[in-house]
C-alpha cells in the first residue's frame, strides 16, 4: 500500500470503530479509560526506551524542544494521572440540552451525540498523544494521531499502551489509530478524507497549520498563535496592572496565553513604565517600545531595550519579550487590539466600570478579561476539567475547547402520526 | 481589477462592515430590516424587470427550474414579508448562554456574538437573497452573496433594494455585497478569502459543494443532499405509515426533507404494499423495488414499476420516484439507513416504544423521528422563526440552521486583579 492507501485504511477502520464508540455508555468507556491508565503505568519502561530513542536524534533541537519531549517516571505518572482525572468527568454524549414541544403536537430533544472520527495533527509534546486519545474517546470518537516526528518513537510507545488497554478496556479496535508514518504527505491525505474524518485539529506553528488547511477538505479547528494583549488603563490600580502583566509575560512565556504587548495610557505612563520597568529587569525580559515608550525607559536607563518594529506588534514572541506601547483612550486601546491582535486573549486593568464594559464589549477575542490575567484562558482554569486546545477558529468551539465541544448533537423526534399540510 | 482583486476588495469592505455590524443594538438592526422589507416593496417594478430578463433567457431551462426562478407581485410580498418576520425574532447576538464563577473569584460569562462575514453560495431561487441577507444581518454579520447565474438580474435587483434599504436604515456601509461576476472561479477566490471570510455556506447540488470544498480555506457548512427514509416496523399503524410515507414522499418531492426510500418490516409487507401500490397509483409515483416487494408489486400490477439499482438506493430523486425494500428487523432497516442514507431526516413508524428508543438512538442522523413525517424538518417547523437552510454537517450547526447557528460567541471574564498560581 502507498501512502495514501495506507492513510484511506486508517479512516475506513476508524469509520467503523467510532459507529460502535459512539453508542457505548459511560460505563463501558469510563472502564476502558481505567484500563489504558493502567497500561500506561504498566509500559513505563517502553515508553521511556522509545523515549530515549527520540531523544538521541534530538541532539540538534533546542533546549527547549528537549525539555517539552524529555519523558521521566514522573511525566508518565502524570499522564496516567490525566487519563484518570477524565474518567471523572461528565460524559457529554446522550446528554438533553433542549426538549420542547411545537403547537401540533411533535416534541423535539436536541441531544448531544459524537463527532465521529477525529484527527489530531500535532508537534513535540508526547503527552498531548494520551491526552487527546482519551479526551476523544470519552466523547465517543474515534481518534486519528499525528505527532511530530521528533517524537514518533514516544507516540508510538504511548499508542500501543492505550491500544492494550482499549482492547482489555473492551472498546472497539481501531478506536486510537496512530499514523506512524512521518512523511508531512500524510496530513494531506488526511486532511483529504471527508466522508472517513469528521474534523481534524491542528495544534501547532504556522506552518503545520498552514499544511492543513491549504488541502482540508474536512472541517478544521485551528488552534493557533495567541498574540495576548494587556491595556493599562489611566483609571488602573498600577499595582493590580503590575502583578497582571508581570503573570501575563512572565509566568510561563511560551504558551499561547501568555501576552506580547502591554499598552499604556498616556496618564499613567510615567508611574506605570517605572514600576513596570522595574520589575521587567528583575525578570530579565527585553522590551520593545514604541516611541513614547522608549523615551521615558531610556530616561529609565533600562537595559533590555529596543525599539518596537511594526511587526513587533503582530509576533508571538514566546519568549521574555514584551511590546510596549503608550495610548490615548481606550478606544486606541481597542483599536490596536483588533488591528495587531490574534483575538485570543486581551484584558483591561481598570477601576471603571463603563471603561471595563465597553472594552469587554468592543474587544472581538475568545476571551476578554477585566482585571485578571489572560492565563486563565484554559480548560482546566475554566472548569471543564481538561482541554484538547484553545480553538483561534469562531465556528463550533472557540477558546478552550474541551469535552462538550468534542460532541456534535442530533434532533430526536417524537409523534403520533403528524404530516406537514 | 481582475477577478480575483475584486473578490478580495469585496471581502475587505464585508470585513470592515463586519466590525461595526457586529456592536448594534437589536433596535438598530430591526429598524434597518424594516427598511429593507419597505424598499423590496418600493422596488417591485425594477426586480420585476430584471426577473423577466433572467426568464428570457431561461428558455432552455427545465418548467420547475423556470417556477423557482419567477417572481409575481405575490412572491415579492412574500419576500417582504418575510424580512418583516425576522424583525420579530429574538436577537441571539449578547445573549449570555452560560455564567459561573471559579473558586478564585473570577466570573466566567459566555455570551454570542456574530460570527463576522458569511458568504453565501446558492443557486436558482432568488428569494434565498433576502432570506439569507437578511437572517445574517439580524445576527450582526456581513453577507457576501453569489447567487446563481441564471437569476443574476433578479439578484441584483433585489441586492440593489436591500441596500438602498440597509443605508436608509443606517446600517455600515457593504454590510449586504453581491459578487455580480457568474463566472464559477468567483467561487473558488471567496472560499480562499481566510482572514476575510469566516464562512461559507454553499446551498446546492453536488458540483456547486465539491466546487466550494475543493478549495475552501475558509470554514464551510455544507447544505447537501437529503437522501431520507422511512421504516415501517412491523409493529406499526399501518393506516399512518401510510399517511407518513405519503406526505412525506408527495407533498413537495423535490426538497431535501422528502424522502426517496420506504424499508418495510417483511412481517407486514404483504398489507403494506397493498395500501401503499393503492395510494402511490393513485399520486403517480414510480416505485423502484428490491426482489422481494417487487414480486408483491408485479403481482398488484402496479404500472410504475421498475427494479431498484444498487444507486437507487443512495440517490436524491427529487422527484415522485421512491424506492422499496423489505427488511427483517429493526436492526437490517437501521444499517440499511447507515449505509445509504445521507443522515439527514430518517423515521420510524411503529407502536414500539423500545423498538423506536433503539431507531433514535442508533440511527446517526440530523434529524431522526418517531411516528413523524420527515417533512418537518424545516426551522420554521421547529420553531426557530426562519432558516438559512438545512446543515448536512456534524460541526457548528446540524440540522436546520437558524439565527442562533448564525453566531459564534465569545468568553468575557471579570476578576479583581486574580493571577494564576
Amino acid at each position: 500500500m502507498n501512502l495514501q492507501q495506507q492513510i484511506l485504511d486508517l479512516g475506513r477502520r476508524a469509520r467503523k470503530a467510532a459507529r460502535d464508540l459512539a453508542k457505548l455508555s459511560s460505563e463501558q468507556k469510563n472502564a476502558a479509560l481505567l484500563a489504558m491508565a493502567d497500561e500506561i503505568m504498566a509500559s513505563q519502561e517502553a515508553i521511556l526506551a522509545a523515549n530515549e530513542k527520540d531523544l538521541k536524534r534530538a541532539d540538534a533541537l533546542s533546549p527547549a524542544t528537549i525539555d517539552r519531549l524529555k519523558l521521566n517516571v514522573e511525566r508518565i505518572t502524570a499522564m496516567a494521572g490525566g487519563v484518570r482525572q477524565v474518567v471523572a468527568l461528565a460524559d457529554p454524549v446522550g446528554k438533553v440540552v433542549r426538549e420542547w414541544a411545537r403547537p401540533n403536537g411533535i416534541r423535539i430533544s436536541k441531544m448531544r451525540v459524537a463527532i465521529g472520527v477525529i484527527g489530531i495533527v500535532y508537534e513535540s509534546r508526547p503527552n498531548v498523544t494520551t491526552d487527546a486519545a482519551v479526551l476523544c474517546t470519552k466523547a465517543g470518537n474515534a481518534t486519528i494521531l499525528r505527532g511530530g516526528s521528533e517524537s514518533i518513537h514516544s507516540n508510538l510507545a504511548i499508542v500501543e499502551a492505550l491500544q492494550r488497554g482499549a482492547a482489555k478496556g473492551g472498546l472497539p479496535a481501531d478506536s486510537i489509530l496512530l499514523i506512524a508514518d512521518t512523511d508531512r504527505e500524510a496530513i494531506k491525505h488526511l486532511a483529504e478524507l471527508d466522508g472517513y474524518v469528521d474534523l481534524i485539529i491542528p495544534r501547532g506553528g504556522h506552518a503545520l497549520i498552514e499544511a492543513v488547511i491549504n488541502v482540508a477538505r474536512v472541517p478544521v479547528i485551528k488552534h493557533s498563535d495567541g498574540v495576548c494583549i494587556v491595556y493599562v488603563d489611566k483609571e488602573a490600580d498600577l499595582d493590580m496592572a503590575l502583578e497582571i502583566v508581570t503573570n501575563a509575560k512572565t509566568q510561563r512565556p511560551a504558551v499561547c496565553n501568555a501576552i506580547e504587548t502591554v499598552l499604556i495610557h498616556g496618564e499613567v505612563a510615567t508611574p506605570f513604565l517605572q514600576k513596570l520597568a522595574l520589575r521587567m529587569e528583575e525578570k530579565k525580559v527585553e522590551l520593545r517600545a514604541d516611541a513614547r515608550a522608549f523615551t521615558q525607559l531610556s530616561a529609565l536607563e533600562y537595559t533590555r531595550l529596543r525599539r518596537a518594529s511594526e511587526a513587533d506588534w503582530s509576533t508571538e514572541f514566546l519568549d521574555l519579550v514584551l511590546a510596549v506601547g503608550v495610548v490615548d483612550s481606550p478606544s486606541r486601546a481597542i483599536e490596536h487590539i483588533e488591528r495587531f491582535g490574534s483575538h485570543h486573549s486581551d484584558c483591561i486593568v481598570t477601576r471603571n466600570a463603563r471603561t471595563a464594559e465597553q472594552f469587554l464589549r468592543d474587544v472581538d477575542s475568545a476571551t476578554v478579561y477585566w482585571n485578571a490575567s489572560t492565563r486563565f484562558t484554559d480548560g482546566g482554569e475554566f472548569g471543564f476539567g481538561a482541554e484538547i486546545g484553545i480553538s483561534t477558529d469562531r465556528l463550533h468551539a472557540r477558546g478552550p475547547m474541551a469535552l462538550e465541544e468534542l460532541t456534535s448533537y442530533k434532533y430526536v423526534i417524537r409523534g403520533d402520526g403528524q404530516i406537514r399540510t
